[in-house]
């Protein structure tokens, strides 16, 4: 367990700090001290500096870290800045999405290796450069975000879902590789619609909803990844999933 | 998130309350107030009182609830007696162990029911009870302990496998049926050595083990147990996997 | 691969000779050769009297064993007869479903507790007293019925998953136990509505489906039980599913 | 079922026809009638030819089409080749592996990237294309080849294990959408050392092994892809797995 005192100084890195699940997991980890590192793609730039200006309302301590994820000597150089500058990083969160759904007909090679990219390839860019400057320390946590189709190919999922069955796989491998070095992987299913600008904009009767908790709360989730961060080393989790009470699965 | 004050008089039923990971999990829950009603055969009933003392002598509180957790008829009377007696059932765990390994062709019939009624029959009785009172009210949160043969059916655990994986299925079966009614049914895949009496008695270099945190630590798996119940109900956990950072999956 | 000649004086046991699924497999086997043993409950007798007739009328060899294959000292019995009066068991099905679906908490302890006996104990006893003969001649099939229910708790199954999960865990556990005896376990899990009476009665488009293969056909499920039973051994199946080219899974 | 008579005319696709499983595969599709396309990469293009010349040599039918299944112009050329040329395409088979074990650490983007290509973006290529053809025929067997890596993420396989996931998700979401067009989509998980150049050259006992069925014979793997192909569409498969008997699993 953590304090927020303890944790100054330290580094969380949050790759696909979007408005909704990513924020909520930068605000939850700010709150116990960590400096959070948020990233996005250079174009989302000014949501980047949004999001510091809320945690550090909040009295959080946050930086903007623009970055294409799936650019391989820029992720690199990411890292090694943070480390230099901001502190050692304590967590890592791997957050991007790519969820699309076409007919495996109709799904071009480019896009099928654009869904890959972002959200397998960042992935594994992600977990390795927080390998690299964990494994030494023997310490740090990193998160990947899974999907239902993480786990079930539905139809017209050939692309998102595997870009989400290697995530997992990755997961998988990283955990088993690295847990006896000290540093604890983790894979949340994330099993049902969040409560997101693109569900508030598309979903009719989305109040009514998240008045009864029907949908996933991203501070609910957030909460979540904390937790899994401050599991005592002797009883780690690998795998969660989540999804509201409601949910038909 | 609930705080000591807001459980008094509502009471926590722990089926399977042994010394270890079921005390662990007694004391755990004590902690925010239930009142916790430990059980375990009979003939374990002066342990059961040892720990109704140690809980007591923390300040929380508890009662003794011998039972055979296989008879149905003794399980509905003692849910009855409890929600009479001691207060509305919030939390029912589930934690009868029953691991036994054999060859198959050694597997007698009276030891392949035994298995099954104490980590299945025995479950199903007491998943079914509290979802009886439970569900009327339309909150609760049952617990189920699960281990690695529950979803691994292993060299000479037809028995044991074959009961976890019904008491998988069980929670599985519950949890769709019943998080729509508001109830929170969650299995905990405990997967590695406890810090229990047996692994004290028989793995020799147990200290070395504990000392960096190599077994499952009782209070650590506890504590997820609590977690799990006070999850908000927009984003419920089902399934999770414990284990040391050292093992080897 | 055998032909039907070797297979003379060797004997094939179906546990669950069924009118549709159970029957199909009894006759595919029967035309490699073996003595078909076709086992239900005593009640049951004159329909495997009829299924002996009908294998026995298109030239095959079998023979009716009524047997309540819950009943330990009976179903002992009746393999050692077999290997006695027969010859060899070279396969053995275990084929018995308790297809029920019930809200958990209207679910007695004596549903469950039977439909476990029926799916899952009389599983056990016919894999273990199958292993006990074939494994000293280090040759011999064990097949085990599966269903959706054997990889998913839905909603209403406490008890039939239970059951079913429990029978998977147990040709698991064979599998790993006796394959390098030379012994072959595996289990299909038959993931749709089959070609039955029951079916037939029940399901008003029946013909419409069966026109379109869009329902499980008794004799392509038996064909996969006899394929498995011919893989050689540098490349044994443990599991599969069989579903209808339309059904939605 | 389908005698060679029938499938005269008629195109099998071999996308990774290697020296050991692929030409296994083509050799027994060959002997149904079917013209085989064996297709490697370019620099395999001499291998090819003694493949297709012992086909022809055994009275079967092949052509050798070398292709870079990573590049999806050369794969939409390939297949609209062989459909004017060949025949329609009845069978594709993806059979290209990419086995290689990396500390997380130590695994580059272009490794990262490379087996993705091979072992997951060249086996969507090849599934789509051959939808694309067989779609509106509403008949025809796309047949994947998995293995171990594609339901384990196991140290060091990171990169592997990620494309293998991959490429069971596609598999499973090709078969949820093309199932009910008429198409049979499988993935075989091949699981355990196959008897091949590779391991002939390494394993030290492997005359041993293979004289006790101890390795996997390719031969025994192929018959299972072309059993596959036969099945009816009543009872389709979608998964199974492939191991020797003394396998450890």
């Amino acid at each position: 367990m953590a304090d927020s005192h303890e944790n100054a100084g330290k580094a969380c890195i949050i790759i696909g700090a979007g408005d909704d699940t990513g924020s909520a997991i930068a605000r939850a980890f700010a709150t116990k001290g960590y400096t959070i590192c948020v990233s996005r793609r250079p174009r989302h730039a000014e949501a980047l500096d949004t999001l510091v200006s809320s945690i550090e309302a909040e009295g959080g301590k946050a930086v903007a870290c623009p970055v294409d994820a799936r650019d391989e000597e820029a992720m690199e150089a990411l890292f090694a800045q943070i480390e230099r500058d901001v502190g050692p990083i304590e967590v890592a969160v791997f957050n991007i999405g790519a969820n699309v759904n076409f007919p495996v007909r109709e799904t071009t090679g480019r896009v099928y290796r654009k869904v890959w990219e972002m959200a397998a390839f960042a992935g594994f860019l992600t977990g390795r450069e927080a390998a690299k400057h964990m494994v030494p320390r023997g310490t740090g946590t990193i998160l990947f975000t899974g999907a239902t189709a993480s786990v079930r190919g539905g139809k017209g999922y050939s692309a998102f879902a595997g870009a989400k069955f290697a995530l997992r796989a990755l997961a998988q491998a990283m955990a088993r590789e690295l847990g006896p070095e000290g540093i604890h992987v983790a894979h949340i299913i994330v099993d049902g619609a969040i409560d997101s600008n693109f569900i508030r904009q598309n979903v009719p009767d989305v109040d009514a909803k998240r008045a009864e908790d029907a949908i996933l709360s991203p501070d609910a989730i957030a909460a979540n990844y904390v937790m899994l961060h401050e599991q005592p080393r002797s009883a780690w989790t690998h795998e969660l999933d989540l999804r509201p009470w409601k949910e038909n699965w």
